[in-house]
């Protein structure tokens, strides 16, 4: 099965009583002011009859019950079924699945630059997902295309995903109809029964921080979770706006608005398969806008991988993060510092992990594959160091002698080709070589290899039936919506 | 006193048997086939002396006799003064120091472009890593001045250290004689006793790996000790030249190499500063080439925090390094996936932390900005996560409703301008803002921030007594060598 497993230790950033700090203050942030419920008498009745104190919209919770409804029937891993068996990916545990970017309403590439989103481009970004073997998601939102009405591109989304990719993927979760409509998709395309008993899709839902779930969130997590689909609970806060600017009281309240999250999904259906879910960053003190790739959004990371463990669930957490327009030093430098602490700290599922740049608002061609490269690299960092006979080479010694070098040892020849993981973008050429062949930078070397992926790229096979019956529901849904554009 | 105090765990990769098994192979190569002393009677007598079977020149040891002989006298942290004492900095334990790259021979700023180095640029660099805050180390040979005959430049290079300055630096290694003439120009600026008293210098010295030190290296190591200055022994081994081409070996010979120098430091001169050093690489399959930045000396990073730790010796490991030309995406991705493992793996003294291009053979100006402001990134993470009240912020939720955001509460004024690091070279402003600003990469923005910087320094006040001193014994000592170039 597809997805990395982790051979290598967690960093624990805290001990046990900082831990148990930070789930004291969520406890308590539960306790005194609660959470609001809006417009969702459901979710409130089920609240309640878990034993919550619900008054109004206001749900309140004695320390320690969120916590244990969500350990009574939350699956500590599960597995997310694609439509082709061998894609299909373990999240939780030992495992780690990489996604792209998700949500950016423009695109960007060296020779046309920032542009609003497309059809095509989206189409584009499920086949470059669908090419790299370090991406184990097709997506979700990869981009927003703009030219198709709002209320219909969920259908277009999700049927490129079905279309053009075999890899998991991630469904609409803007309202109910909408995820009711891509819930029936994989009716179609997996059939009914196994939508019934499988997890084929994730809705990622962001909570309105702090402290809110609307009705739409709500009803959202409530839609996929009676259909046995997963969710991703992410509180959305940059520090000083969404949650306190000290980015320990964000963590405590991220923590307390994901339980509750991960909890709602129990109560609808006990064993839901539900992803604990953060996204915290930071703000240019300059300007109050949003940045990444810094050292509190670090640090936060390794302490919320240390809270999803004592909790038990599924992480995500980090991504390649940037507030960079394009892919220079900056973007990669953010993009790197916003991934490997979220991995080292046990994260199972990274959304936004290859094409983000400028805050999410732009996913980029040439992003894309930049990013898609170091996955390959941190994956092969998680597999961790071998420590066999072959790995000490005490033979290789043998065959040459002090101060001789090892490259015609039979050891190097035997181990030369798999030892070493091989970046297809980066230029380790003498500045010579580099320069004759037109001193190209990261981002110009990117741009030839999305290019020829797509005149590589060849669609996975789909029954033809199943294609038509997709298109005609499309066709069937798309007759009864007026177009809307905003 | 400057330097960091690293607030946050290590990372261990490795359990105790995967350690220990490291351990018994390094000794296991002692043992077997032992280092080669080439040309250095003395220090092979010294190790005869200590327990060690010397056969012709090579040296091989017991299992167990060389951490015998560092764990008997080496220090496990030592302060290195500089003549500002209030930039004097500690080595080892939980303490870490940051060091400009050393050794290229070519420079580059994106106005002139890659030129070789000049006693000029090496003055700028030596300036522009006194105005970085987060460079605690002046550097040593920052770039090769080779404007200067190769027999003289190390009177110069030390001489803008102590000039231009006031951090600590590093000192001459190609041979005995220029060793010797930077000792005496210690003793001129800081006095014989204060010399004889402190480490008022480092020498950083390569190990001719496989197995051997050739006899200048080893002599410099002997009148480095000999005058109680500091020694960082470093095994510089590309994967599959130097050691065998998986990384595990290579780290099982560059911890015996390191133990066997650190030994003989303390041999020459009980309690002598030393500190263990790593340059561990890997390469290109297609090319050859050495790469940086890569998963297998991240790993091996991590791992080689492990052995230093086990030994009770400071340790030297990671840098900024890349094989990129340029700033770009490549230089940045590689840079940070270097330098973060070997924070987290408890390094005390990051040498090439700052300005390395293209394998070290490149000082880049742009390059030492952006390290520099990410070296004060690293130096927030290292600070940890406050745990306290204020960070815990339980008032600010008192002060505003659910939903509403927290940038006017009294919490977020009060925090608002220490909370997070600020980078002086991101752009974390719109896209628009950003294109109206003339679309600046990363590397144009630190053009800039290069050259206010260089015109705005401004010496640190030298005795004028002294500075003629300094002056007199470079002309001296200049007047009886014939120039050489090669």
């Amino acid at each position: 099965m597809p997805g990395i497993r982790r051979a290598i230790p967690l960093y624990d950033l805290l001990n046990d009583e900082g831990i148990g700090s930070i789930e004291r203050h969520a406890d308590r942030i539960l306790q005194e002011f609660g959470i609001e419920f809006r417009g969702d008498a459901e979710a409130l009745r089920l609240f309640g009859e878990a034993g919550a104190d619900v008054r109004g919209e206001r749900v309140r919770f004695e320390p320690g019950l969120v916590k244990h409804i969500v350990q009574r029937s939350a699956p500590r891993e599960f597995v997310h079924r694609a439509r082709n068996p061998q894609r299909s990916v373990t999240i939780g545990g030992q495992h780690a699945a990489f996604a792209p970017a998700y949500g950016p309403p423009f695109v960007r590439d060296l020779e046309k630059g920032r542009r609003y989103a497309s059809l095509d481009d989206f189409v584009n970004f499920v086949k470059l997902a669908y090419a790299s073997p370090y991406l184990h998601y097709s997506g979700g939102t990869v981009c927003e295309p703009v030219d198709i009405p709002v209320n219909k591109r969920h259908l277009d989304m999700v049927y490129s995903h079905m279309r053009y990719s075999d890899k998991p993927f991630l469904g609409g979760i803007i309202n109910v109809e909408r995820a009711r409509d891509c819930i029936e998709m994989c009716r179609i395309l997996f059939g009914e029964r196994t939508v019934a008993e499988n997890c084929v899709m994730l809705g990622n839902v962001n909570v309105n921080s702090p402290l809110v779930y609307d009705g739409i969130v709500s009803q959202v997590i409530r839609t996929y979770a009676e259909a046995g689909q997963g969710v991703v609970i992410c509180p959305f806060i940059l520090g000083g706006a969404m949650g306190p600017v000290t980015p320990t009281a964000s963590i405590a309240q991220a923590h307390a608005e994901a339980m509750v999250g991960v909890a709602l999904t129990q109560l609808v259906k006990p064993g839901t398969p539900a992803i604990y879910g953060n996204f915290l960053s930071t703000m240019s003190l300059r300007s109050g806008a949003p940045t990444f790739g810094q050292p509190e959004a670090a640090l936060a990371y390794m302490a919320v991988g240390q809270l999803a463990r004592a909790v038990g669930v599924p992480l995500r957490c980090g991504g390649s993060f940037t507030s960079a327009k394009i892919c220079d030093a900056q973007a990669a430098q953010e993009s790197a510092d916003s991934l490997l602490p979220a991995l080292l700290s046990g994260t199972n599922f990274v959304l936004h992990a290859a094409g983000w740049l400028e805050g999410g608002l732009t996913m980029g061609y040439e992003k894309l594959i930049l990013d898609a490269d170091h996955l390959g690299m941190m994956t092969k960092m998680l597999g961790g160091l071998a420590l066999d006979d072959n790995a000490f080479a005490l033979d290789a010694y043998r065959e040459i002698g002090h101060g001789e070098h090892f490259l015609g040892t039979r050891h190097t020849l035997a181990n030369y080709d798999t030892v070493y993981y091989e970046s297809r973008v980066a230029d380790s050429n003498s500045f010579e070589q580099w320069e004759l062949e037109g001193s190209n930078d990261a981002e110009r070397r990117a741009l030839r290899i999305w290019k020829q992926q797509l005149d590589e790229y060849t669609a996975p096979d789909l029954d033809p039936a199943v294609d038509e019956a997709l298109l005609a529901f499309m066709k069937g849904r798309k007759s009864v919506m007026p177009d809307a554009w905003y």
